[in-house]
């Protein structure tokens, strides 16, 4: 029986699995650190790749889930700032060469959406947004059953677009986003900024605070963490009505260390996407829900990528 | 040789032509008002198609560019404000009943974009947004050479994105959307306000001033209204860098009256995208123009339809 070959690389570490052409459990599935003494990123990826590539079956193809902007038409990878060296980048090339096999590369978040979408929560759906709440905000969209990536795979972006003009700088240099305001590094500084006027928590201030500490004061009732959990779920509720409005999707899966802090976000959310939405037909048949593949999501879509 | 039925019905008119399958030279062109003495919009489009209806030739479609929400999947107007009884009109069933053809129904801002795609100022390019500047904005998208319409037929509203929360009152009863901002009716309230708070202009309160008006004014060097129209650009343009960043389009297409004040409203509207988009890339290879059908677009769109 023919295989597939999936890799996920992130900054901190790479994942590959080797697959036959149904079915989602792996044949073989390895994971190792992306940087390692003595070693490329590169190379690392690589070897993981050797190391489960299948004995007895022909590979028909390797797809890989890789962070930051991606030409996926030409496989390359623009920039992936967790990765050193990683700057234009011809992957799709280099594995070609390598291991004389066909390969594909795509963006980490429009591959988690398509893993949502063919093995996770979004099964069933034709038009899916996915969202991951993070350091940063990723996502991915499927509409017809096709990812959207954009003339040159620069779409899809959106963690940044802007809810707050001239609100508080994102991680792209730009101001006001969504990420600025509702991924994990801006609510905590939306907190500490508070604690500097002199507001009341029991969080105190200048203990690198995290969103996850955050989400943990609100859940024993501090009205400080309670308001920050509250207005980032109010902001992701005001972009969710407008990706309504551009999109229509049937279902919206959250994923990311962010999303689980569950209703303390979700809750307001809501309230926030019901209070904007241009007409309650768009929720009328719209299921808002909490991603099923965990970390495997990256996987599974560059799975999806390998057998298409 | 077979023949396809286009039609394009708004408020004031109907226009509805015969096409044989090819080229975009109409066999009979025709138009009526869209509302009669003792006939209803319904009637009155029935009796246009039956007018250019062919002798000699079969026809294989028939295709109705409408205004409103459309369910394009149903064939379902539902709702036409503009036109009267047009709620929850099944106008396929309706006319393949009346007319035993094929028909399909799209909104027009859609089926503009599909004609500037398809016959106007997006041929060749596979990645287009379409935004009519009017008395609302409405929109079309095309990406990977589909229109985007969501999964009820009610995406693509470009015009009822934020980009100032608790901004004015936007035509749907929502706040602080594009539309409320930037439309026709928009920039002239802008105006009215800085009037009625005593700014000088050549224009005068009460009026009942108009875009066309400020424009005017605008290209005169009244100051107020050179405001306006740069206020109007540069929110266009904010809200275009989120629409590259979710779509990273090669082709931005600008049809309705108010962008006729050119680089009044462009010029603003470009500087404002440069500061705001994420990377240079999404500019590299992006066109940005007015369209090329004009009042045609639609019709040109509902051939495109008829023909697909």
């Amino acid at each position: 029986m023919d295989a597939r070959i999936a890799v996920d690389i992130g900054g901190t570490q790479i994942r590959a699995a080797c697959y036959l052409d149904e079915g989602r459990k792996a044949l073989t599935q390895l994971r190792a650190p992306t940087q390692q003494p003595g070693k490329t990123p590169l190379q690392s990826m690589f070897d993981l790749i050797a190391e489960v590539w299948p004995a007895e079956s022909r590979v028909l193809k390797i797809a890989v889930a890789a962070p930051g902007p991606i030409d996926p038409a030409q496989g390359v990878i623009l920039a992936a700032p967790n990765i050193p060296g990683w700057y234009d980048l011809p992957l799709k090339a280099e594995l070609e060469n390598r291991f004389q096999t066909p390969a594909a590369v795509g963006n980490d978040a429009n591959l988690a959406a398509l893993g949502e979408y063919q093995f996770g929560a979004g099964m069933g759906h034709h038009y899916l947004l996915y969202l991951t709440l993070s350091t940063g905000i990723g996502s991915g969209i499927i509409i017809a059953d096709r990812l959207i990536e954009g003339a040159h795979g620069l779409g899809a972006e959106l963690g940044h677009v802007t809810v707050l003009p001239d609100g508080p700088l994102c991680g792209c240099g730009k101001r006001g986003h969504l990420e600025a305001v509702a991924a994990g590094p801006g609510i905590a500084r939306w907190v500490e900024e508070q604690l500097a006027n002199g507001e009341a928590s029991r969080l105190s201030q200048g203990q690198g605070l995290t969103a996850k500490d955050v989400a943990g004061a609100a859940s024993q009732g501090d009205p400080l963490c309670l308001r920050a959990m509250q207005r980032a779920g109010a902001f992701i509720g005001y972009a969710l009505a407008d990706f309504l409005h551009i999109f229509n999707p049937t279902i919206v899966i959250f994923g990311g260390g962010v999303s689980k802090s569950g209703e303390l976000l979700f809750s307001p959310m809501r309230r926030a996407l019901e209070e904007r939405v241009l007409s309650p037909r768009y929720l009328q048949d719209l299921t808002l829900t909490t991603a099923a593949l965990g970390d495997d999501a990256g996987l599974m879509g560059a799975l999806a990528l390998a057998r298409s």
